[in-house]
Protein backbone atom coordinates (compact mmCIF):
# COMPACT_ATOMS: atom_id res chain seq x y z
CA UNK A 1 0.00 0.00 0.00
CA UNK A 2 1.24 3.61 -0.97
CA UNK A 3 0.41 6.65 0.71
CA UNK A 4 -1.24 7.63 -2.53
CA UNK A 5 -4.01 5.08 -1.72
CA UNK A 6 -4.63 7.43 1.11
CA UNK A 7 -7.37 9.88 0.85
CA UNK A 8 -7.86 12.49 3.80
CA UNK A 9 -11.39 14.41 3.89
CA UNK A 10 -13.74 16.67 6.10
CA UNK A 11 -15.67 13.67 7.65
CA UNK A 12 -19.85 13.74 7.42
CA UNK A 13 -22.72 12.97 9.43
CA UNK A 14 -22.94 9.16 7.92
CA UNK A 15 -19.00 8.31 8.97
CA UNK A 16 -19.61 8.97 12.36
CA UNK A 17 -20.21 5.26 13.08
CA UNK A 18 -16.60 4.78 11.45
CA UNK A 19 -15.13 7.20 13.49
CA UNK A 20 -16.53 6.04 17.20
CA UNK A 21 -15.80 2.58 16.01
CA UNK A 22 -12.07 3.98 15.79
CA UNK A 23 -12.44 5.53 19.19
CA UNK A 24 -13.37 2.79 20.57
CA UNK A 25 -10.94 -0.11 19.40
CA UNK A 26 -8.68 0.55 21.84
CA UNK A 27 -7.48 0.42 25.26
CA UNK A 28 -8.43 3.72 26.74
CA UNK A 29 -11.16 4.19 24.33
CA UNK A 30 -13.04 0.74 24.90
CA UNK A 31 -13.52 2.40 28.70
CA UNK A 32 -15.38 5.42 27.66
CA UNK A 33 -16.87 5.03 23.99
CA UNK A 34 -20.08 3.33 23.08
CA UNK A 35 -20.02 1.70 19.70
CA UNK A 36 -23.45 0.71 19.40
CA UNK A 37 -26.22 0.99 16.43
CA UNK A 38 -27.76 3.48 16.70
CA UNK A 39 -24.65 6.06 17.93
CA UNK A 40 -26.10 7.66 21.10
CA UNK A 41 -27.35 11.35 20.19
CA UNK A 42 -24.58 13.16 22.17
CA UNK A 43 -21.96 12.03 19.43
CA UNK A 44 -24.32 13.34 17.10
CA UNK A 45 -24.80 16.64 18.59
CA UNK A 46 -21.11 17.17 19.13
CA UNK A 47 -20.39 16.74 15.34
CA UNK A 48 -22.83 18.92 14.33
CA UNK A 49 -21.03 21.61 16.75
CA UNK A 50 -17.76 20.57 15.47
CA UNK A 51 -19.21 20.81 11.60
CA UNK A 52 -20.29 23.93 11.61
CA UNK A 53 -17.30 25.54 13.19
CA UNK A 54 -14.44 26.26 10.54
CA UNK A 55 -11.94 26.16 13.42
CA UNK A 56 -12.57 22.63 13.86
CA UNK A 57 -12.19 20.08 11.06
CA UNK A 58 -13.46 16.16 11.89
CA UNK A 59 -10.99 14.36 9.12
CA UNK A 60 -11.03 10.87 7.89
CA UNK A 61 -8.34 8.88 6.06
CA UNK A 62 -10.13 6.94 3.81
CA UNK A 63 -9.22 4.05 1.21
CA UNK A 64 -10.88 1.90 -1.06
CA UNK A 65 -13.21 0.19 0.90
CA UNK A 66 -13.86 2.54 3.79
CA UNK A 67 -12.60 4.83 6.49
CA UNK A 68 -9.15 3.67 7.80
CA UNK A 69 -8.45 6.37 10.61
CA UNK A 70 -9.57 9.42 12.04
CA UNK A 71 -8.63 12.72 13.76
CA UNK A 72 -9.89 15.77 14.82
CA UNK A 73 -7.36 19.32 14.14
CA UNK A 74 -8.88 22.49 15.63
CA UNK A 75 -7.22 25.90 14.93
CA UNK A 76 -7.30 27.95 18.16
CA UNK A 77 -6.38 31.64 18.04
CA UNK A 78 -4.39 32.62 20.89
CA UNK A 79 -3.12 36.36 22.31
CA UNK A 80 0.30 34.66 23.46
CA UNK A 81 3.27 33.82 20.83
CA UNK A 82 1.97 37.62 19.58
CA UNK A 83 -1.28 36.64 18.59
CA UNK A 84 -0.12 33.20 16.71
CA UNK A 85 -2.72 30.72 15.60
CA UNK A 86 -2.33 27.12 17.58
CA UNK A 87 -3.37 24.01 15.21
CA UNK A 88 -4.39 21.30 17.87
CA UNK A 89 -4.64 17.80 17.23
CA UNK A 90 -6.93 15.28 18.82
CA UNK A 91 -8.50 12.15 18.58
CA UNK A 92 -6.34 10.19 16.24
CA UNK A 93 -6.89 6.83 15.70
CA UNK A 94 -5.47 3.95 12.94
CA UNK A 95 -7.54 1.06 11.67
CA UNK A 96 -5.89 -1.85 14.71
CA UNK A 97 -6.18 -4.03 11.50
CA UNK A 98 -4.10 -1.50 9.28
CA UNK A 99 -1.48 -0.48 11.71
CA UNK A 100 2.65 -0.25 11.55
CA UNK A 101 2.17 0.94 7.62
CA UNK A 102 3.04 4.16 8.03
CA UNK A 103 -1.01 5.54 7.78
CA UNK A 104 -0.07 7.50 10.93
CA UNK A 105 2.76 9.04 9.57
CA UNK A 106 1.17 9.55 6.75
CA UNK A 107 -2.09 11.09 8.82
CA UNK A 108 0.26 13.59 10.72
CA UNK A 109 2.19 14.37 7.86
CA UNK A 110 -1.20 15.74 6.30
CA UNK A 111 -1.60 17.84 9.59
CA UNK A 112 1.12 19.45 9.35
CA UNK A 113 1.09 20.81 6.21
CA UNK A 114 -2.73 21.51 6.65
CA UNK A 115 -1.41 23.77 9.41
CA UNK A 116 0.93 25.53 7.47
CA UNK A 117 -1.91 26.34 5.12
CA UNK A 118 -4.18 27.81 7.60
CA UNK A 119 -1.32 29.73 9.28
CA UNK A 120 -0.51 28.03 11.94
CA UNK A 121 2.84 28.77 13.92
CA UNK A 122 2.39 25.71 16.27
CA UNK A 123 0.75 22.28 16.27
CA UNK A 124 0.15 20.71 19.75
CA UNK A 125 -1.18 17.33 21.35
CA UNK A 126 -1.37 15.41 24.35
CA UNK A 127 -1.55 11.80 24.49
CA UNK A 128 -1.50 9.79 27.71
CA UNK A 129 0.93 9.03 29.18
CA UNK A 130 0.64 5.62 29.17
CA UNK A 131 0.63 5.32 25.11
CA UNK A 132 5.09 5.67 24.73
CA UNK A 133 4.70 3.97 21.36
CA UNK A 134 2.85 7.08 20.39
CA UNK A 135 5.42 9.46 22.24
CA UNK A 136 8.25 7.76 20.05
CA UNK A 137 5.87 8.38 16.94
CA UNK A 138 5.36 11.82 17.44
CA UNK A 139 8.97 12.83 18.49
CA UNK A 140 10.33 11.04 15.09
CA UNK A 141 7.79 13.22 13.84
CA UNK A 142 9.56 15.99 15.09
CA UNK A 143 7.10 16.76 18.17
CA UNK A 144 8.92 17.25 21.17
CA UNK A 145 7.53 16.55 24.74
CA UNK A 146 8.10 19.80 25.91
CA UNK A 147 4.78 19.94 28.29
CA UNK A 148 3.15 18.53 31.02
CA UNK A 149 -1.02 18.04 30.13
CA UNK A 150 -2.93 18.21 32.95
CA UNK A 151 -6.96 17.42 33.33
CA UNK A 152 -9.89 17.96 35.56
CA UNK A 153 -12.90 15.51 35.80
CA UNK A 154 -16.42 17.52 35.59
CA UNK A 155 -18.09 14.67 35.78
CA UNK B 1 -7.27 40.88 50.84
CA UNK B 2 -10.16 38.82 50.05
CA UNK B 3 -11.85 36.85 47.24
CA UNK B 4 -14.48 39.40 47.27
CA UNK B 5 -11.83 41.69 45.77
CA UNK B 6 -11.93 40.04 42.38
CA UNK B 7 -14.18 40.66 39.60
CA UNK B 8 -14.02 38.37 36.43
CA UNK B 9 -15.35 39.58 33.13
CA UNK B 10 -14.71 39.69 29.90
CA UNK B 11 -11.74 40.77 28.19
CA UNK B 12 -12.24 44.23 25.68
CA UNK B 13 -10.09 45.31 22.94
CA UNK B 14 -8.77 47.62 25.47
CA UNK B 15 -7.38 45.52 28.03
CA UNK B 16 -4.94 44.11 25.72
CA UNK B 17 -2.43 46.07 26.50
CA UNK B 18 -2.71 44.90 30.66
CA UNK B 19 -2.82 41.39 28.89
CA UNK B 20 0.16 41.16 27.15
CA UNK B 21 2.30 42.87 29.86
CA UNK B 22 1.16 39.95 31.97
CA UNK B 23 2.25 37.33 29.51
CA UNK B 24 5.46 39.64 28.78
CA UNK B 25 6.34 39.17 32.40
CA UNK B 26 7.58 35.81 33.01
CA UNK B 27 10.54 33.78 32.12
CA UNK B 28 9.06 31.87 28.64
CA UNK B 29 7.02 34.76 28.01
CA UNK B 30 9.76 37.30 28.01
CA UNK B 31 11.17 35.51 25.18
CA UNK B 32 8.65 35.72 23.04
CA UNK B 33 5.72 38.49 23.57
CA UNK B 34 6.43 42.28 22.06
CA UNK B 35 5.05 44.29 24.58
CA UNK B 36 5.41 47.74 23.29
CA UNK B 37 2.94 50.97 22.81
CA UNK B 38 1.07 50.30 20.46
CA UNK B 39 1.04 46.42 20.40
CA UNK B 40 1.99 44.77 17.24
CA UNK B 41 -1.12 44.20 15.36
CA UNK B 42 -1.40 40.43 15.43
CA UNK B 43 -2.28 41.17 19.03
CA UNK B 44 -5.28 43.06 17.82
CA UNK B 45 -6.32 40.17 14.95
CA UNK B 46 -6.21 37.57 17.42
CA UNK B 47 -8.17 39.07 19.73
CA UNK B 48 -10.50 39.57 17.20
CA UNK B 49 -10.68 36.80 16.01
CA UNK B 50 -11.49 35.47 19.97
CA UNK B 51 -13.63 37.88 20.72
CA UNK B 52 -16.55 37.50 17.75
CA UNK B 53 -16.50 33.26 18.87
CA UNK B 54 -18.44 32.11 21.42
CA UNK B 55 -16.66 29.22 22.52
CA UNK B 56 -13.87 31.41 23.10
CA UNK B 57 -13.96 33.72 26.69
CA UNK B 58 -10.59 35.64 26.88
CA UNK B 59 -10.77 36.36 30.76
CA UNK B 60 -9.11 39.43 33.23
CA UNK B 61 -9.10 38.91 36.47
CA UNK B 62 -9.70 42.55 38.25
CA UNK B 63 -9.58 44.32 41.54
CA UNK B 64 -9.89 48.35 41.91
CA UNK B 65 -6.75 50.02 39.83
CA UNK B 66 -6.91 47.26 37.16
CA UNK B 67 -6.52 43.99 35.76
CA UNK B 68 -4.19 41.59 37.85
CA UNK B 69 -4.37 38.54 36.20
CA UNK B 70 -5.91 37.24 32.88
CA UNK B 71 -6.41 33.36 31.41
CA UNK B 72 -8.47 32.22 27.94
CA UNK B 73 -10.78 29.93 28.70
CA UNK B 74 -11.54 27.77 25.53
CA UNK B 75 -14.95 25.71 24.63
CA UNK B 76 -14.01 22.12 22.44
CA UNK B 77 -16.92 19.82 21.11
CA UNK B 78 -15.01 16.33 20.81
CA UNK B 79 -16.63 13.44 19.24
CA UNK B 80 -14.59 11.13 22.06
CA UNK B 81 -15.85 10.68 25.39
CA UNK B 82 -19.21 10.39 23.66
CA UNK B 83 -19.29 13.41 22.64
CA UNK B 84 -17.96 15.43 25.45
CA UNK B 85 -17.71 19.23 26.07
CA UNK B 86 -13.93 20.10 26.93
CA UNK B 87 -12.86 23.42 28.42
CA UNK B 88 -9.29 24.49 27.69
CA UNK B 89 -7.25 26.70 29.29
CA UNK B 90 -4.28 28.87 27.83
CA UNK B 91 -2.61 32.01 29.22
CA UNK B 92 -2.88 31.73 32.87
CA UNK B 93 -1.11 34.58 34.32
CA UNK B 94 -1.12 36.53 37.72
CA UNK B 95 0.84 39.98 38.07
CA UNK B 96 3.93 39.35 40.24
CA UNK B 97 3.39 42.39 42.47
CA UNK B 98 0.22 40.39 43.49
CA UNK B 99 1.54 36.41 43.27
CA UNK B 100 1.05 33.92 46.71
CA UNK B 101 -2.33 35.59 47.96
CA UNK B 102 -4.31 33.00 46.23
CA UNK B 103 -5.27 34.67 43.56
CA UNK B 104 -4.57 32.15 41.15
CA UNK B 105 -6.59 29.76 42.93
CA UNK B 106 -9.67 31.93 42.81
CA UNK B 107 -8.93 32.53 38.88
CA UNK B 108 -8.52 28.56 38.35
CA UNK B 109 -11.84 28.28 40.78
CA UNK B 110 -13.73 30.14 39.04
CA UNK B 111 -13.04 28.76 35.76
CA UNK B 112 -13.94 25.13 37.11
CA UNK B 113 -17.06 27.04 38.09
CA UNK B 114 -17.48 28.46 34.44
CA UNK B 115 -16.77 25.32 32.81
CA UNK B 116 -19.26 23.22 34.68
CA UNK B 117 -22.43 26.20 33.94
CA UNK B 118 -21.24 25.56 30.54
CA UNK B 119 -21.35 22.04 30.55
CA UNK B 120 -18.09 20.98 30.08
CA UNK B 121 -16.89 17.51 31.51
CA UNK B 122 -13.55 17.73 31.60
CA UNK B 123 -10.73 20.84 32.12
CA UNK B 124 -7.63 20.38 30.18
CA UNK B 125 -4.08 22.46 30.14
CA UNK B 126 -1.01 21.93 29.20
CA UNK B 127 2.43 23.48 31.23
CA UNK B 128 5.81 23.94 30.65
CA UNK B 129 7.71 20.75 32.02
CA UNK B 130 9.73 23.65 33.96
CA UNK B 131 7.00 25.16 35.21
CA UNK B 132 7.35 22.87 38.61
CA UNK B 133 5.75 25.29 41.14
CA UNK B 134 2.44 25.22 38.48
CA UNK B 135 2.12 21.55 38.73
CA UNK B 136 2.35 21.20 42.01
CA UNK B 137 -0.50 24.32 41.79
CA UNK B 138 -3.10 22.67 39.73
CA UNK B 139 -2.23 19.16 41.62
CA UNK B 140 -3.70 20.88 44.63
CA UNK B 141 -6.59 21.72 43.26
CA UNK B 142 -7.66 18.35 41.90
CA UNK B 143 -5.82 18.41 38.12
CA UNK B 144 -4.45 15.13 37.59
CA UNK B 145 -0.88 15.27 35.18
CA UNK B 146 -1.91 12.15 33.18
CA UNK B 147 -0.62 13.27 29.40
CA UNK B 148 2.42 14.34 27.77
CA UNK B 149 1.80 17.68 25.90
CA UNK B 150 3.95 17.45 22.83
CA UNK B 151 4.31 20.52 20.34
CA UNK B 152 5.53 21.40 17.14
CA UNK B 153 7.13 24.38 15.44
CA UNK B 154 5.86 25.72 12.41
CA UNK B 155 7.88 28.73 12.09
Amino acid sequence: MTQEDLLFRLATRDDLPSIVRLLADDDLGSQREQYEDPLPESYYSAFEQIHRDPNHELIVAERTGGVIGTLHLIFLPSVSFQGALRAQVESVRVDKRFQSRGIGSEMMKWTLERARQRGAQVVQLTTHKSRVDAHRFYERLGFQGSHLGMKFSLK
